[in-house]
């Protein structure tokens, strides 16, 4: 099993932070504009990416410092896997721990999610910090053939 | 043992992203202005991060498609471990692969660098398409300390 790890820090409040992974507002300023569902814990969110496709994700844990989902829907790769937010409120600043657990492979497509999170965890950063992310369709494209 | 796996694509020739990768040129405009050594392949490089520290790295493999180094100097978490850049150059674009290989724990540290490299390969493929990276001191901060 292999896992996608990055984390950011900003001066920004962890409640910020918060906010950006447990409401469908803050959740479609930095992930994608076509965010639906169920943010609470128990509860399952759609997240769609145009003609891409998209995930549903089952809500795992949602409290003051983690959020957690299991993918339940998406790209065979992505089933069963689970996708963790920690936040790590510090004196000064609130630190974001990221982790994808459970990829079987470290193939083409593992190298390109792991470099399109780290593209969105940057737009949420900038969303939580400015109030302006880059969620799809707006979001940093990272290969020549436009995903 | 835990691997670092990012990628991105361009319609950049690979020939571009091979002289980035194998000379000092290259390599002090998107990881850090500070690159001395010898890039050949036997060779060993020097990069230095301000009162950050650095890395040395003995070129392992260096020829049309892969650049591979061993940090042979640096942090204990880095000292051993490998660094890849493999060049697939496909009919209308190049996707460079990359692996930091061999991490003995997904600690703070490793998310810290697994989100720096992405940074750092972004820089590159700017650097690459418009001559422009964003080489340390000038590189994009993912921490509120500064880094």
């Amino acid at each position: 099993m292999s896992n996608i790890c990055l984390t950011y820090g900003t001066k920004t409040s962890a409640q910020q932070i918060r906010a950006a992974l447990t409401t469908l507002d803050g959740l479609s300023h930095w992930w994608t504009s076509d965010t639906a569902g169920d943010p609470s814990e128990g509860g399952t969110l759609t997240f769609t990416f145009g003609s891409n496709g998209g995930f549903d994700m089952r809500v795992i844990k949602s409290n003051a410092r983690q959020v957690h989902w299991e993918c339940v829907k998406g790209p065979d790769e992505w089933v069963g896997t689970s996708i963790e937010f920690d936040i790590d409120e510090r004196a000064a600043h609130s630190q974001l721990l990221f982790r994808h657990r459970g990829w079987k492979a470290e193939n083409g497509f593992f190298h390109h999610c792991s470099m399109k999170w780290a593209t969105f965890l940057l737009s949420m950063r900038d969303y939580v910090e400015s109030g302006v992310g880059r969620p799809y369709p707006d979001d940093l494209k990272i290969e020549a053939v436009g995903m």
